[in-house]
């Protein structure tokens, strides 16, 4: 079983930038973690400030993946770009966010992935990337 | 380990009802899979058609669960009401949706309840309780 | 045959409740004078200011009667809660309105129930549920 | 008793023109059928593709027709001018529509119209013109 | 001289709900106090988080009550049901808030009850109700 | 001197239709007097219902006349293809109004026409007329 | 008779101001010349950039002047308290502009006073004003 | 004690204007009988049609008063100048208004003043000032 | 091989009306010149103010033409009657501008046609329509 | 005679992605048969998933190609910055699109490029980009 | 070299009013430092709380400044009155203000000055103020 | 002392793209003018017309600069991924624009930017880059 995992824009930033939103917790330890919790599961992992890049990385592993767990972060609020590539391509991606963008400022809560994500995980902190990886899992047993 | 789960208007027709979207599971199934799944944890459920209903339940189970999983359904796009008890409560709050309402008719793009939940989980089937159930637990791992 | 009638908030004050727009005429009088014109027709009627009880009506109704006629008054143009219902049952239901909405306010003018209703008859005072009667009627000889 | 039916623009077309939505019956037919069934009513019908045309047609039997049965089709969302017509008649004017215009287009919502017509009916394929003829006998009956 | 008072949804957690922005006083004690303060005034109370129970009573007591304090809490900003209901009855409804709701959320500075509320006061706390029966005295002064 | 007075929709009717707003005045007996008044100006009338004929007319006397005196009632508001026209001739177009269009319905106050007319004159009934004429008289005096 | 002009902000720079759109013709001249033209009316000229003295001015007036001819310039577009100024008077009021506001920037198409005036006289350079002066007239005359 | 009144535009002309809306009492006369009710109160009286003369005053007496009782009129719509000054200030200010602001036009339901006072209070004619006292003199009391 | 082509209002004076926009090649000339240009296609050429005639002229040609190429001009953003018309018939329907609409006013940014034409071509000047025919042209070569 | 096709986000995709949209077609067979077909013009071709990247191309080839066909995809209606770049350089570019973008999602009506395009071409499937090579021929002959 | 500053409404409280965002530091003080540090420039100074005040002060200054420093403070968001003063004068225009108006409320975002203004220079204080010096010396020394 | 400045897109072409509005001054030199006017100021430069580099550059800097001087150009109005990455650093970011956006097109009336930056100047030409060195040395002076 193979998951991708992508990261937008300031996500390099994750344990530095604004700590009382997103926490003060490195997402290269985080995911170390998570491999571990799951080694049965093969983890291909991307960041990106380029929102074409991301383009690019979702059209490269979305016919191989079993699924994508996508944090598109500010391009999530603006990329019909992003949006169409899932559109394009076959592995089911889920929309994660480690804060809640609905608390947050009005142009957060709109989200040009939403409509065409398979689901969304939202607020959790970092835990909702573990619990986009339980989806998946799920998504494939049935 | 207490979790309250809530259900809001017409779901009581589960199964039967637009089952293109909602899928076919009856709910009263999947919650005796679920209560089996983690016998560990003390369940309590309630659905009802009535906002006002569900606000009373709110603030009845919002000072001694670990957590809600609330499905407020229609009332979700509407209630302020619920959105004001759900400030009141101590524990927190999982907003949950079967389907994936940000691609449907253009009114289920707004919640009332996002800004006040702890987190969002939408668009995985009857398995966003499940979700929903994992990420209390996370919680109260911390 | 039979036909549900469902009335919503307020309406339990007709023939009092502001007499120039709703007109005097009391609903129990005009019922009575309904049924006896419609001999062959079972009736059935309810009335409740309380939305998730029309929610309940609806659904009890909604997979017995030949056809339903609506007037949910005030929560026509807030209840996404009731549309939703009608969209679960196999009874068509028909939108009622005793005045013409859309010469009142401008928030009379948005009906969430008008896209889920079978067919819409307004403005003919009491007279609109006779009309409404006819159509189910019509419905049925197709 | 004098009703005139008054058809809009692309009217002329009905049973050819996409027939998913309004039907394959040929308005033809049904009129031949209508007067047939209501032998002591005067029918006049007029359509038009132009909107000036229907106005002047109002105008010309808006002070001696009994009640208008007016379906204005596309015009029903852009003619102030119909409207206005309606406005300086005497005979009370009932708008028509074959299909439920609040299930199309966003455009299709709004109806200058409405706000000057006696009442409305909606959806019911053609039958929507034989409950306008029922309405307007009640209103001569009152 | 009968005043009935009313609040609605999550009113009867006051003292414990967001005591930053309602106050920490426990209506309870204060209505007590009220009541001491007005001894030859008849008071009624009712508090309901059901929207439609909000609307029977002010049914019940809108045609024999001298004037109405009605805080309706969250039902101030979406209930269009309530504003029929304060149309329909001949006591003066005084339209109440503890906290000034206007330096709060957007949502929260439209209130369906204004336009038909014979005055309105808020943002004094509790006092706002001993406003409102000093306002309910004046008229009745007249 | 050479002015062109055309006439929109339903105001054929003057002096039957809406009298509380467009005065008892039938528009024959004015614009006799009109014509007296100014022996030395050559009139020409025009009165349609239909848009495309009020194009045509515009079209035809747009380059003889030294002005256009245009009561467009209710294409006022909705027609581009009077602006449009407006705009390919020579003569200055003056913008009537017999009533004041801004004290009427929200939709009267956009005009298509305003932006391209040369003048607007709204308010002072069938004598809005009479000041058009002396605005051209002025006009050609430059 | 006796007629009051009143200019808005900025008109006090007529003829140096803009002259592209205003005109390079001095107000001072332009009024010595109204007034040779009418020896009969005794006119009234007040000019400020200051709103409530504007108010002051109409209230000061509006009791015995036979009409006002009111070019509020930038105070059009903003001033409630002007428009709430002419409600209060018995004066008819009349809205005066020298350029086409409608042909200018979307805000100045928004004019408070339009509602509350008389009627509008637009787009004719200074002969706005003598066409203004020629509307009393005639509205004394009736 | 020492309270400060403020009345903006046109409330100089109150009993004359408009009596449907405000009512024929004179303020003058009113004022005269508030100071006798309430001895020990120190009240001042402020009238202006200027915005910026309304600023000052706030200014002026927004360190000495114990409260300020301010009806911004025409003001309270549009008057960001005014709110400044009220947030720049130590003094508690009241909104009053004569009439309920929410029944009338549109532009009337928007306030700039309301997020920043104290408390509001509208709709009681001329009884809203007496009730502003009222909540001033409870303010103290705390 | 039979090609239809429309023209909308105003679009007679083309060659003199708005130069600047248009160009100043008269459509007669234009017209022989395609027609020379392409022998083996049957040419039909309409040309009408009045929107109703448009519709006509849609109807009549719309199930033998191999194709339309419609410019609408000013109908294009306000008429739904055409748009309705286009859906009707069978013949693709190619929309045809000769300025590029998104470089001039805000409203003429909005087309009717768009959604339920085939295909677009805005901008090229008359050239529009010889590419009009060469797409349609290219549909039948498939 | 030089021409340059610059292709947007995911059109590196075409006749696999969204192939009821798109066409089935693969881009390289088709511009092997463009230039064959005009073995007279130098084609460029250039496709990227990012702005930027897009924006440096036009840049390079806007000073030296004779036109540019340019099918932003998603781009078409975000960004600004392309916009820009077709207003600093000196080639014409044309706006192509394989669909009818109107027919589509509400977002996808807007585009920032049509206002600073020479023309539009859209609808044709492949063929668009045929006929955009034609236009440019056609520039170029004037 | 001559410049003027002009100050609007609320800004001589200055150091008083909300030091969180404007600062204690009293312009008095800051005033004499800047003449000091520009000892060969003649500066003149204005504060106002009145909107036609300013107005009138730009007319005074606005032929014989070589710049105007203008910070209009609440009527920045308000006054079509000071921008056109500022279109009918010669000197150039700095727009400064103190704070940065865009991380506070929306209203604030919205400048009727912006777009007639030289330049703009926000959110440093009252080194905006140098900074607008700065400025004006550079465009005199171009 | 070490500034950054950062250009966003189209911004390589400053001195031969838009002349009219944005100078004919070449970039290159005038930065080489500011280097010699501040020779004790570490400069660095760093022009992209990419999004996401744009971004990477800021958090490169954004740790070690005194200040960042940001013309992001296009970006401004659409970016929220570099207003995220502003949030996420330490150095303050001052906006820049050569031009003064708000007298051009309303979408560039927006900024994503502005709410997050330190302060912004606008209008001045490359003035604008002087000005903004200015205010970063004001703010290590405090």
């Amino acid at each position: 079983m193979k998951i991708s995992i992508i990261n937008g824009p300031n996500l390099n930033l994750l344990g530095t930038r604004e700590t009382d939103i997103y926490g003060n917790k490195n997402f290269g330890t985080f995911y170390e973690g998570l491999k571990s919790h799951y080694p049965n599961i093969e983890f291909k992992y991307f960041q990106s400030n380029i929102e074409g890049e991301i383009i690019d990385y979702i059209q490269k592993e979305g016919f191989s993946s079993d699924g994508i767990l996508l944090n598109a972060a500010a391009y999530t609020h603006t990329s019909v770009g992003i949006a169409d590539a899932i559109k394009s391509i076959e592995s089911p991606v889920i929309e994660i966010h480690i804060s809640n963008t609905f608390s947050r400022e009005e142009f957060r809560h709109k989200s040009f992935i939403s409509p065409v994500a398979k689901g969304i995980i939202a607020g959790f902190g970092l835990d909702s990337y573990r619990l986009g990886v339980e989806s998946i899992k799920a998504l494939k047993d049935v």
